[in-house]
């Protein structure tokens, strides 16, 4: 009834990080209480007290997950897990989400249960209350939209851009793993579709596959800086694969990095199946996504109190935004980082 | 891979308030900076200064929204508008909102920028800033969830709650226009398929076509409420039919109420659409639902100091609960209110 536009630039050819860089520019910020808008983990929002934090995540069924191999309650789990995590890359502590969704009739009363039952255990663990959300029907599948809040003093809030040159580049746990869990699991649903009779074989995949399926937030390693009163100089949680998230933070602090192969950390687990699937494991890591790990620099002055008491590893350090953004492999050579982390806009 | 649950009960046999319902059980608050959760119009939260109060709306392609005749730029600023409703009828003031949206590759740059062009003129207009969200792709057209962020003092919030016998029932503007509107355009869109050769015939319901394209939140009700310090009593916004909200007003308040037929505010373009499409106006007033007006109580005492200086209609006042919620017809006899507005999880 309404006229089509004439001029069609594909979304696909510009990427989420294109399209979110577009909007970006669309609308200015006016309100003094509006610190911080697009652009980091999460938004800062200024009361005359404390500020709140928040960051909101859409989940699209048949893009972001699988619910052949995704039950209900770890994907409820999941869901608010990588929520929260964006919060704590701010350096603050969720307190409250909202959740809305949208189902289609295939799903029954039950269903939503155990979805709820899943938030309602990751709420628990991560003590966060559930305060509001919407509840709608869809066309199609089930679609997510979960806003996470948190808090946070000023002083303590932490950005991507506040990286210095010479400060260490830190990263909690290990990554790659939730790659190749989803890895396994796409593999054992092709057998399952091709043959039915043939049981899924998920053994002495535990820790990969639960990487994948019911992954944990960084509230720890939040909890024990503030014991340690050491602040990061910048921050951001892994969700798209250390490089991607790497050149974020180069990126909003105008520096560079070397990052090293040999100090990347990566389970047994990964680096098994990874062989298995003739993949390189450094590429997971580097790529993979999903891992939820905190990615921070901090002061090497702080690296003394840091390093006894938390288990982190030191994987480079920032230089000058002219020396660029460098993996040094394994022999000492340097290649340029790239991005090639997931990319939502892509997943069609 | 996994199995089945046995049991299943239908979410439409439920509805989506009994779905709320059930929801809000599952999850108990645990935060003292969580002082409401789900159960109003929006969350409150204490962050030791202003309280945030925030809430969140999904809009889905084919369920909320018909895009053969919701151009996306009206879409963009209805479902900011729709959300900014939320915040005001806790009697705060909007200032932030996160935007999320999955799009299938049905949609070009340019489509999204039609849509953010209707966000940034809402944003402009009710003085909010857009800070954040997440853009992902759909297998299947497009899903939007709005989370808007506002302020206010704790003494200044309206629960649906407070609500005391003999407050009168107040509202603004005028009902059933929105969804007169909807039935012009679905009546267009009829005729358009059988015949594509044949224009829309639009004229005539500029008004009407307005109310269900591009709706406006009360904004300058609230506004002039804080000049005249005035605080009603109890309050919601108008999203799904005048019963269905005058019943929750009653239920959170453990009162009844006398709605006068007569009082109701109806514009004459919407009787004369109802005249023809052979429907009751009073009803569609009561059930016809995205009026987005504010529907609130005040204490008579108020009533001087309200009724010079807004353009508000009282159409009621609220009784104990033992007299239920009822509607005085025209002949002065005493009806049942009941709730017959959209049930979003009922359209599909």
């Amino acid at each position: 009834m309404f006229e089509n536009k004439i001029n069609r630039t594909e979304l696909e050819n510009l990427g989420e990080f294109g399209l979110i860089e577009h909007l970006k520019t669309a609308i200015p910020l006016k309100n003094k209480g509006s610190e911080k808008g697009i652009g980091d983990d999460a938004a800062v929002i200024n009361n005359d007290g404390k500020r709140t934090v928040v960051s909101t995540d859409m989940l699209v069924e048949g893009v972001h997950f699988d619910l052949t191999f995704h039950p209900l309650k770890h994907l409820g789990y999941k869901a608010v897990v990588v929520n929260l995590s964006d919060i704590y890359a701010m350096n603050a502590i969720p307190q409250q989400i909202l959740v809305s969704m949208a189902l289609s009739n295939r799903f029954s009363l039950e269903a939503i249960d155990e979805l709820y039952e899943g938030m309602a255990l990751a709420c628990e663990k991560y003590n966060v209350d559930l305060v509001g959300g919407d509840t709608t029907s869809s066309t199609s599948g089930l679609i997510l939209s979960i806003t996470a809040i948190g808090q946070a003093e000023e002083n303590e809030i932490v950005y991507r851009s506040g990286a210095k040159e010479n400060d260490l580049l830190c990263v909690t746990g290990d990554l790659g793993a939730a790659y190749m869990g989803l890895q396994i699991l796409e593999r054992e649903k092709r057998i399952f579709l091709e043959n039915p009779k043939i049981q899924p074989d998920l053994g002495g995949n535990d820790y990969i596959l639960e990487r994948q399926l019911k992954p944990e937030a960084r509230k720890e390693t939040i909890e024990k800086l503030k014991e340690l009163k050491v602040i990061p100089t910048s921050m951001i949680d892994i969700s798209d694969g250390l490089s991607s998230e790497i050149l974020h933070l180069c990126k909003a602090s105008n520096l560079g990095c070397d990052l090293y192969e040999d100090k990347i950390p990566i389970d047994p687990q990964t680096y098994e199946r990874a062989q298995e699937f003739n993949m390189d494991a450094t590429v997971c890591a580097l790529s993979g996504g999903e891992d939820y790990e905190l990615l921070f620099t901090i002061r090497q002055e702080d690296y003394e109190t840091l390093r006894p008491a938390m288990d982190i590893a030191i994987i480079g350090h920032m230089r000058d935004q002219a020396s660029g953004a460098n993996l040094i492999d394994r022999s000492g050579g340097s290649i340029a980082l790239r991005a090639q982390g997931w990319d939502a806009l892509m997943k069609r």
